[in-house]
């Protein structure tokens, strides 16, 4: 595609980006992705600080081609994590849940170029205005942590295209050549995919987390958590203890206890597929297959290729 | 657009259908879409028999162009409703809400094509079964009575797609050409919008409830009523009555006593913004103009021509 502004900024060669999903997206996913073609993000969210160091390194050796990370603003060790990120030469990173002002020019001064995570355009809008290089938006059908006004993708993205000026990235859903052309088709200009890539041979899930994803059918994720931070998972024992809990109007406190820690962690690195926490996307219902991050890329592409194609020589037109 | 199964089914230009929406699409609007190319559709929902019949023998005498009537199945006087039907010679009906099984071959004997809404595919699956003959399949982000999968457009159509060999319809966070031809990139062929045609001139709901929705923005409405049937509204006063109750674990009979009779009417129809139940899509956040309907489906036919010239010229394959 000429003028693709998503291309242009990261330097690759599809506007494809693999979502910073925790316990999916080590160096392995990341590296591959951006092989592939794409952009491959390591997600920082589950990563002590030297243990990012390690992926990133590893990172760098796998690829020569751009890679970036994602980190989640609320991060406990915030200015530790940054201190490494910029030690180590990364040059692009994905910033979410949280100001985006409080980090864009500190890192845009090292020579990185900052995307940030959002699900509405009045955050987009804060984007543009702290100055980051381009935003994601990222509808209600997205996995794991999510917005609280569950604005979907099709929504969301000709919303934010309307008053954002920079490039669009849209996430929530996609998981297919056909999505990412409806996504350009809405006005926007890459895709990001989580469920997709966490569902590859890369992917640092475990196994037992990728076999049961590959089942799933429509309406066996749903967003919960709503009391604490909205979070899309499967339903499984843990979720059905939230929700008998929500049911008869627990208060927030109770709904944190039951939570604990190290839930998500429990369930997709682990495997412990009753008591884990099993964040992923409405999208894992149309998967039914592991392939390798690189086949997932050439499949996307070719299918985003002749879904145009189709739509020309069918003389779509009215 | 050649080879188009929703226009040959119901013989129309466009593959624009009005939604059957309580109190707001009367013969007024029914005529309006159809005489402008799409199909317009009487939603019986809200009018007793006799009201249902002033309404298509109107609609008969305002287009000689094809309409149809959206039925829901578990409306209360179904047989007289269709009886009704039948006898006033109308040729489309969209069911809802119900088993498709009950009335789609006795319909068809009577040589009327038949649709039905549906928010899954396997739901989607059992209307193919059924022989009726096209679906709609509606979002999460659709306004009013909604799935509880909470599945959206972006997902269900590529996933009811998947499994369904008849005309597919997609509905649901819908009110543009762009977002026409991102349902057809998921394998739609034909879309069905509710908000977009309750937001115009010929729509039947109040001036009140029409100008409130012209100036919703994101997150303005929210899906409620989980514990009866989930249906999606505005935030008003009344939302916020139900989502106090459910915050404190109320069972559904508390909340059915709150919610009583003739919400809908006396939000969308007599204007009470406060106390009214005010069903409308996500959509409407992007929506800031009260036009008429013909002008709605003009602009969206030419929307969604200028996108797919604009896909072709920018060279959009990678």
């Amino acid at each position: 595609m000429k003028n693709n502004r998503v291309t242009s900024l990261f330097g690759i060669k599809y506007p494809i980006i693999s979502g910073g999903m925790v316990w999916c997206s080590g160096w392995r996913l990341a590296s591959a992705v951006s092989n592939a073609g794409g952009l491959g993000l390591i997600g920082a969210g589950s990563m002590h600080p030297e243990v990012l160091r390690e992926h990133i390194q590893k990172c760098k050796a796998a690829t020569d081609k751009p890679f970036g990370v994602n980190v989640p603003l609320m991060y406990p060790e915030i200015d530790t994590i940054m201190d490494i990120i910029v030690g180590e030469g990364v040059k692009i990173v994905f910033t979410s849940a949280g100001n985006p002002k409080t980090w864009t020019k500190k890192l845009q001064d090292h020579g990185i170029i900052v995307a940030h995570v959002v699900s509405s355009s009045k955050f987009a809008l804060k984007c543009e205005e702290a100055g980051v290089n381009a935003v994601v938006a990222e509808g209600f059908e997205a996995g794991g942590h999510n917005g609280r006004e569950e604005t979907s993708t099709m929504v969301l993205i000709p919303q934010v295209r309307k008053s954002l000026s920079i490039p669009l990235i849209a996430a929530g859903g996609i998981g297919t050549g056909d999505g990412m052309l409806a996504a350009f088709a809405l006005g926007a200009e890459g895709i990001q995919m989580g469920s997709r890539f966490a569902l590859t041979q890369e992917s640092s899930a475990s196994k037992e987390f990728k076999e049961l994803c590959i089942g799933l059918k429509e309406g066996d994720t749903m967003l919960s958590l709503k009391k604490l931070s909205p979070t899309r998972m499967i339903k499984n024992d843990f979720y059905n203890a939230v929700q008998t809990m929500e049911d008869r109007g627990a208060s927030a406190d109770e709904i944190r206890e039951l939570l604990g820690r190290g839930r998500s962690k429990k369930g997709i690195f682990e495997g412990d597929l009753s008591n884990g926490e099993l964040e992923i996307g409405q999208i894992s219902s149309l998967i039914d297959d592991l392939p390798s991050a690189a086949k997932v890329v050439e499949d996307v592409i070719a299918e985003y290729n002749s879904k145009i194609d189709k739509l020309i020589t069918a003389d779509s037109k009215f």
